[in-house]
């Protein structure tokens, strides 16, 4: 006989609602296309633990269910039958280093190709914008908020390291690129990480119709 | 015991169903991202109150109770528990000004670089599109419909007062942007704010691809 | 008492309920922004009866009951409180002398831009695309069909005696511009009048992304 | 009196809901306008049986009942009342040759235009994009991808033939383009396959937008 979810059996049912509507939120804007994108909260800090979307799922339709709970080291699952993304490790260093209580990481056609574009010099700055207002922290859209893009590189230890090392650089960091790739954010709560998401595509779409791409191929 | 809402209890309920409905509309076309925009409706004139749309909401998902009650001075809200935003000052200059009985203020890709890219000559003027006759008042073509585009500021008051200027320069507009953030447009009804936004949007849309704008960054 | 609405008590509801359909799922495309675009079917030949949109209504939130009944000269409505459109006269001529059975009337960007870049050329001509065979008749893509271009006007008895002429100049034509305005495109029934729309938008933005207009303004 | 659809009744019932969803979902995103596209799984190699789209239906309201059966030859459906596509021999030639186990073609603005541009070189590479790793059997963004391009043609026999000679020269391939037409994917499952839709289609909007095509007309 199917059981109903509740509470008191799963006591982690209402970070899997939220993310699980923030994620099939995002999914409709088009951003997890392709089953692409992976998406975590934390669920404690000591020790560390993240629900996460498992690997190969259209982010659509995912549900509840789906989501993994995963401990630091991030290589097996504590809860949940899914294979955890093998970007895991980004999320554990993004919540250890930046104390971000959820991460996103979403991939778009102009933050694919602004990450393209902008990888050889390091990055690029959006300033003048209104919309910049939503990130955290930032008052005026006279703010200069640096992107900063990463090489893309498929060895996960070796790029989280280097994430660890652009968060030391650049205390109060928003997001970054990896080029050709996507976007990760986060923030301090699920919403504001959302939200985020939401003003970096908007910022990027902004800047890519501006944006003098290199002929293809 | 949650209680039905009811106009008995609310006499603002049809106000605050109407706008709510208007806004997630506007939420779904992409207007509103990372909770950007702001919305309000009169209520009276004697004294003056609007009904108006809270700071950092989702607007896809707002409800007909996320509104606030706000009176001229703008800092307060007189019903609802939501922080009222810092442009209110704007709303109540429009209203009181420009006699609108509904504001709406929406943040889009094209009218983000438009503005943007022709601040520095107070703005552009559209013509010879049909679509030009859903702004009220305009029964041709072959009218010019010039729209101003005002530095953007943090301080809301001279920003208003700057308004407020415009207005009496140019009587019968009907709507204009803020460089680099967004549109503002207003008419006699929320019906005829909403095609207003509707109208600008598509029009801005049409001008942004055939403009060259300055490549980024 | 409210009643239900049944065919025995309208003769037309399956045609109000269809036609509904249509013009909702085409302004869901977003080619009805501001209540634009007009649409009927129609309902008998002797005497010419149309069922038609009414002016000044959001497409995308139509219902059956707001469609109006339409006879021949068209400055009236026979059934429905609605306003006709000013362009019941091009339906009107296109259900006579082009034998529609059903006309649909859009506004898109790349219709929009493309009548305004081209009406000096009085239309242009797709080829080389599969998607042309969409449009009745047509059997491979090496077809070329020419999409003439109307310079745009507000007096719609000579609008409309100009359809008639590019009618007559051109028989077995699938649909037209004005310029700056819009597309109208019909059918043998109002299935292929909406497919027609569909075809003729795609096949626009192909065109326009790779047409180079003037800059603007 | 109206049958409940069941298993027992139906033994394809399963496959039918499968293939409607995936096609229903392709056609929300605007990938089928015009009753575009056609879509297929295998339901027995011996004899090879294909559930197949019919020809000339509006795909984003296709139901369960509308697919076909079809066998090898694909004149005549075994089971359903509609039209069996043309392109039914490159489903069968697909199914056999590249042992799909179910097959998506669909038409989008940037397939349309990238077919056209690079029909003369016969194909284009995709390199360098992370989104690579969602075709199977890529482990890095740094593979690169042929997109063989084909002149399209209206004898389905020869383009079969065509198609053929594609998949004996390239072992491995995921999908081609039809110039001026449409993409061919397909994959093991149809899961699989409808994840290649979505992986082609962002890369190629990617490429579309650095792309230079030639002015049109």
């Amino acid at each position: 006989m199917p059981q109903t979810m509740s509470v008191e059996r799963d006591p982690h049912l209402l970070a899997r609602e939220s993310l699980c509507r923030v994620v099939r939120d995002l999914g409709a804007q088009g951003w997890c296309q392709g089953t692409a994108g992976n998406f975590s909260v934390v669920l404690s800090r000591e020790p560390v633990r993240l629900l996460m979307s498992p690997s190969g799922i259209d982010k659509r339709h995912i549900v509840p269910g789906d989501f993994l709970v995963i401990e630091a080291g991030g290589e097996a699952s504590l809860e949940g039958t899914g294979k955890p993304s093998a970007e895991t490790k980004i999320h554990l260093r993004l919540v250890s280093q930046a104390r971000a209580a959820a991460v996103l990481h979403v991939h778009s056609v102009p933050n694919t190709l602004l990450g393209e574009h902008f990888m050889s010099q390091g990055g690029f700055r959006l300033r003048g914008y209104e919309m910049l207002k939503g990130l955290e922290g930032i008052g005026t859209h006279e703010a200069e908020v640096f992107v900063p893009v990463l090489r893309n590189r498929q060895e996960m230890g070796p790029l989280a390291d280097e994430v660890g090392r652009l968060l030391d650089e650049r205390p109060g960091l928003h997001g970054f690129l990896l080029a050709g790739h996507g976007l990760y954010t986060w923030g301090d709560s699920l919403e504001q990480a959302q939200r985020h998401v939401e003003i970096f595509e908007f910022l990027f779409e902004c800047a890519a119709r501006r944006t003098r791409f290199e002929p293809f191929p």
